[in-house]
Order: structure tokens, then C-alpha cells, then sequence
């Protein structure tokens, strides 16, 4: 590894708007800061709009198998799994992160089930974060339920892993927008915010960083977290409770 | 780094149940099933029950700056700085981790004002986890807004960095208990849960993994992350999207 | 009104499970428990599983007006803008309720710009509830969620107004399961639980005391909160803080 | 009852800020607006300032018998008790809800042991909601906790039930300062608006309306949520669903 050459590395970004292609999605505009530094950093960067695609609803790998007739997740999944990063990107409904969101987070979930060569989880060794936009309230609370089912399904978070932008509270204009009410903004809303442009920054070089330290050692050790060792009787240094 | 060899690191367990000492703390069992592990691989390991000790509220690094008679934060601080790795640990009520809980969140947000000496966010390079104990319902919704706070600050999560026991629903006996309802249990509850062994043993390894990486690595490189530096007009690769 | 009657009163149940019918889903089998009550009470009882549905994804009354070529929400929320009485129901996966249960709450929220012929929000007057199943974890986080997107858009909450069922921590068999990885287990897991009984008993009954109270009074009073008037300028007793 | 008097209700306001007195809290300025109205409508109002007393921790009535020295409680839920309405007012740290309000729950729930003469949990029949303040982010979601444990240990939540203000993303001025950063705001910030303004009012005045329905009809009847009754054996419509 070459501390800062990131040259190696590719990301996803998950977009979980609720609005199809081609409709404007703020949360889009916001991931494009990010992507933007990851290309010129020359990361492979793709990106994904969820509600494009026919995914179905479930918990299974495929639910084709499960009587749906559609299913595009195991195409997306590919995808996703060939990624070193993971960004998910979310609107904001109700103080909530968006049914996509949910969605991608209940297939990523169908995934766990299975594990890797040295018998860990699936994504061990890959690297989460999320973009989040909404008018007014509600980045930190949609970053805690999506930064934390990316860590029970294996990835990690590095330090500030969530960026976002909000408003003032109540109703107003939403990232990027331009006009609002029919009234035309001095400035695309929100491109001039130190503080979305910091994080997002901040969360960007920290997923490289974390990406190419894990990459480039060959993900986690296994020793004390593979699943099948464990199954097989393997328990390292844990030593039940009851015989202390 | 030694792959697997530990013995250069450090861990501090926050404790924060609502009981003082030396009344039985069921988060505490749990946690000696991590502290155990780490004290085996010659890890460094202490343990603080948080409300034993007479600790301000408020978000400044000592409140006893800001009218408090009292504060034995800036003392914690130190332990809890000087170690690789923070595990909190707490129980549950109504389905939200303990005031004590929030209050240590409180007090770790109020040093994050603080950088280290590349410019970053004082807790950057260390690792975070935690141990959650119920009667009944909540490891995942007081993991999520734990991690949440620990990634804001500046640790790094590896995979599944929580673990925890619940039983099942409605009222019952914790974690370790030996009776319940007057009632001799054939063994402490809750130490045959192959489950909870399995996800504390992991979290415990996962801790040790990345401190160890990170830890050699000499941390986070400070490129696209150091708060002095964007505050002196470094922005890496950031652009502002209104000139994009 | 007369106390302790509920004739009167209509109820909707929607079930946000994942499996389209006719799977069997464990929530529909709790759900049942208070539906059961209420037929014995005379109300007016009916059941939609959300997922059934050809449901659009977005905030908007009629998504058909944006493109989507389908939508039932509408038929659907005519049904549900109907009854006196709205209970969501949903399973728990990864700490959080399902994507259908987001999706609906979505759209319960797309209707949220509309008021009634008192100007207030549309579901003013409305009791709500849930209903929530899993395997070992999350009722409490899930209900918070519901209940709150409930009194938002305009029901109003009795005490105790959600129920669940978990089992021990980590998989296990789900409620109203019958065997278990192959075993036959003696009972119907979950049935004997005196706690998910008593507590789908209360929920049930203080949605019908709550009502039949709210319905026996007209709903609530225009005075104070109604957005049309308060648009026209009446502000009732608020004083803005600046003058006061 | 006559609609939209309000004359014989009370309300206690519980401001869970980490300021104590006499230290300016932002939480107070907008329960300000709240209590304003309510004594306008000539409700008896009192605030209390939860951090100025020695309220200890725990989850029992008066830990004073589990070994504290003081405890503060007792009073206090003296009061809490005695008024029809109850307003929790708080910062957000971190997202989320502060450690005082926290603990302030942690203590209520220490009562749901109780019951009153029917029977029922001692909350019945009174009615809840929430103040919430911060510089950017969560009202939504310190509010979806506060109500959540207001209606679980028996309050009656009206519609729209919570309040706030929030300013954009990162750090700035807190609700009512009249300057920052060391410059002259041109007015009070947050005053001016609308949607806080009217969302405060509509609380307001809804609890108002709830307190008065429930206080007027004797709370709720205990048909069906008698506790006392249900450990007896009565079990009213509900039946097991093994035997339906």
C-alpha cells in the first residue's frame, strides 16, 4: 500500500431516492460531491439509482426462488460485492431514512447468512459510509440505523463516516435547489455549507483511507471471527462464563 | 504488527449502569466475557463504572470551568484517551441505553472540539465497541445510536462491534442470573446463549483486528481529513459543486 | 356514547410483512389476537396486507399523476381514512421495521398536506397503534417510529398502544411457529406469553375507549390547531416571543 | 366540559436541559412559548428545571431505600403526578435526546410498578408531549423516544404532540439568541418562524383539548386494561389464540 493511492480501489454508491430516473434527486447531487473526489482520486466509481431497478421485497439471496417473478438484486449485489466501498444515499421522510433505504438494507441482509474463504461474514474487509439530504431534520438519526446495519453485515466505519445537508426546520428547499416558491435562490442552496462540504470531504478520504488499509492487508484476519471455525468449535480465547 | 499478536494494545470498558458499586452490575458480566478474551491475548484492560465516579453534565471539557464544584471528567478523559480501544457498556430502559450512557456520549462530544497533531479529531486511529444487557428488547437501537456517537467522534467500527443478551420478552431474569422469582435457575442465564458467546467473542477479535492496523499504520493519514488544514484552505480534491 | 360500547367504531389493520399472500406471516397471526377482540366488540374489522398491493413508492397523493403508471394507494387510503381506527403491523428486520412499513408511512405522510372541513391535518379524530413480531429484538424501537409518524400526520396515541412478540436473543422460531429447525415444539411459540397477551389486550382496548371518545365528541375542536385558520391569521392565545 | 375551556387543568413543564440555573436555557425559551398560551387559557403552569435537583439515579420510586443519600424524585413526581399535563422539554446532543431527559424517563418508568384505583398504570388518563431545541438536527428523533415513553407508562398522546427548533446544518446560533459568533443577529433567532410557531401552538392546544376530553369523562374506563384485574383472571374478549 502507498499511503494516498487510492488508484486500486472502486466504490458504489447506493442511491435510495424515492424518485426514478431521470427526475432530479437532491440525495444525488450531494453523492455527486463525493464521487467527484473519488474520480479525481482515481477510485472506480458507480453509481446506482435502487427504485430504477425491479427489486423484490425479502429476506433470500434471490427471490426468484421464493415464487417473485422479478428480481434484480443478485445483479446488483454483484455489483456492490465487487466494490471496496459502500456509500448508501438516502432522502429523508418523516425523520426516517427512505422504504429504498430499508429495502437495500433488508437485501444486503439476505446476504449474511453466507460467508467468505476464511469463513467470515460476507463483507468483512470493505468499508461503509451515507450521504443523507433532507429539508430539515434528521441526518444523525438516518446515519445511526444505516452506519450500524453496515457494520452488522461486516463492513466497517471509519471516524465520520455520514455527511449530509439540512435546513432550516420546516419547510424550504432541498439541496441544490435553485429556486424555492417560485422564487429564484442567489445560489444553489446548500453549496456554499462549510460544515456539508467539510464532512463530506472528511467522510470521502476516511473510506479511502480505511479501504486501502484493509485492502491492502488482505481484509481481517480470521483468527476470532470466522463463523465457521466457530461452528467447527474453534473459540480462541473465549471461555464460557458458567466455568470462569 | 504481528498479525494476531495484541500485546501492545490497550482497552477501557465504561460501565454505565445506573447501580453503584458494589452493587451487581449484569452489564459488567458481559463485559468480563470481553475483558477476559482481551486479558488472555495480553491485552492492557480496565474497567470503569461510570457512575461511581462524580462526573458533571454539560458538553466542556471540565465543567468545573463553567460553575460546577465537581468534575472527575478530565480524569476518565485521560484513561479513556490514553487507551487503543473504548467498549461501553450499558443496560436498558424503555428500550434506549442509560442516562449514564448519554452522559458519556455528552462528555466525549464535548472534547471533539480538541484536534490531534495532525489536525484531526482527537479520538482518530482508536477503535469503538459496545456490550448491551436487557431483560427483554433494545441491543440493536442502543447499539446503533453508540456506534453512531463513537464513529461522530472520531472511532473507527469494525464489523459487528456490538453484542448483547436479552431474554425473551416481558419481565425476567438478566444476564448471569441464578434465580428469578424466588426461583433457583439450573444455570446463570444466559451463558449458553451460543449467540451472544459467539457475537462477543467476534467483537472482541474484530476491536483487536483494527486498533492493531490502525495502530501500526500510526493511525489515519491526515490527507482529506485534518480540520486545521481545511480551515487554512486545504481541500484535497474537494470542489464546490456551484463551480463544478 | 356509551362507555364499554364500541359498535360504532371501524378499524383497519395493515400488515407491512415482506411475503405476499398467501405466505403465512407471523405478524398476521398477532395481529389477529386484537382483531379477534375487536369482532367480539361488534367493530368493524378489516385487514390489508400492504405488500399485495401494487403500491407506488413517493409523497405525493396519487403517484400516477408522476409518472407511475400503477398506484392503489389511493383505494387503499380510502379504506384507511375510513375507519375510526388504524393499526400498523410489521416485522423486524435488522432492529427496524420492514420497507412496506416505511413505504406506508410514506404515504399516510403524502396525504399530510390535505386538512379536513375544520381545517385540521386529515387523520385528526383517529386512534392508532401497532403491532410488531420478530425473532429477538426491536419492538420498542420499531413502535417508536409508527406511533410517532402516527401523531404526526394527525392520530392520536392511547397508552400503551403497541404490542409484540421476541424470543430469546439470536434465531429462534417466530410467533405462532409450530416447529423449529426441524423439531416439533410443544406449543404454539408465543402463545403463552402472559406479557404479549396482556399487552395486545390493553392496546386493543384503549384504541376503542380512545375511539369511541374522540368519535363521540366530534373529533377535537378546531380551537388552536387548525391550518387553515391559522394560515388566514388567527393565532388564538400565541403571542410571538419577540413581542412578549 | 365545555369545549375550549380549559380552566381546570394543569401542566408541569419538565425542562431537561444540562444548564443549571440560573444559566440561560434555549429548551426554556420555546417551552416559553407554550406555557404562555396555556396561562393565557388559564391552565396552572409550573416549570421545573430538572438538573437543579438532586434527583438520583435508578428505576426504583425512591432510591433512598436502595442506598442514595438524597432523592429529589419523590417531589417531584409529587408534582408531575398532581398535574393533567406533562411537557418534557430538551437539548439535542448528539442527535439525541439529553442525558437529563433520559434520566427523568428512567424515574417515571421507575413508577409503572403502580396503579391507580382501577387498576391501571398510574399515567392513565393524562396527556403528553415534548419540547425540543437544538442548532441543526433531531427533533424528529428526540421526540420519537420522548412521546414513545410518555404513552408506555400511560400518558395519551394528542396529535402533533411535539415542538422544536432547528437551525441549518453545523454549528450556529440556538433558538432565541440574539447574537453569534460574536455578531448581532437582527432578531431573536427562530421567532420568526412560522413553522415552529405553529407547530407549538397546535401542541399546545391540542393537549389542552385531550387533557380536557379524558379529565372530563373520569380518564379511561377500565374495561380491558385493568392490570389488577387481568392478573385476577379477567381477561374480557381476549382469548388465547391456541384455542381460537
Amino acid at each position: 500500500m502507498k499511503d494516498n493511492n487510492f488508484s486500486n480501489l472502486s466504490a458504489v454508491f447506493v442511491n435510495c431516492t424515492l424518485k426514478k430516473s431521470p427526475a432530479l434527486s437532491h440525495t444525488s447531487t450531494l453523492m455527486d460531491v463525493s464521487k467527484s473526489i473519488m474520480k479525481k482520486e482515481n477510485v472506480m466509481v458507480e453509481e446506482i439509482r435502487f427504485i430504477d431497478h425491479d427489486v423484490a421485497s425479502g429476506v433470500y439471496p434471490d427471490m426468484k426462488t421464493q415464487g417473485w417473478e422479478k428480481d434484480e438484486w443478485p445483479e446488483l449485489f454483484s455489483k456492490i460485492f465487487a466494490a471496496d466501498i459502500l456509500v448508501i444515499g438516502t432522502p429523508i421522510w418523516l425523520g426516517e431514512k427512505s422504504s429504498e433505504a430499508q429495502k437495500l438494507i433488508e437485501r444486503l441482509y439476505s446476504m449474511s447468512g453466507q460467508t467468505n474463504e476464511k469463513g467470515q461474514y460476507l463483507f468483512y474487509g470493505k468499508v461503509g459510509g451515507t450521504v443523507i439530504t433532507g429539508n430539515e431534520d434528521g441526518v444523525k438519526h438516518c446515519a445511526m440505523g444505516i452506519l450500524y446495519a453496515l457494520q452488522h453485515v461486516g463492513y466497517s466505519i471509519p471516524p465520520q463516516a455520514d455527511c449530509g445537508w439540512l435546513g432550516d426546520i420546516g419547510p424550504g428547499p432541498s439541496y441544490g435547489d435553485t429556486e424555492w416558491n417560485g422564487k429564484k435562490l442567489k445560489t444553489s442552496i446548500g453549496f456554499d455549507s462549510d460544515f456539508t462540504n467539510r464532512n463530506t470531504t472528511f467522510m470521502t478520504y476516511n473510506l479511502l483511507h480505511l479501504a486501502n488499509l484493509l485492502k491492502s492487508n488482505g481484509g481481517y484476519p480470521s483468527y476470532g471471527n470466522s463463523r465457521s471455525e466457530w461452528d467447527a468449535g474453534t473459540h480462541w480465547n473465549f471461555e464460557n462464563p458458567e466455568y470462569r
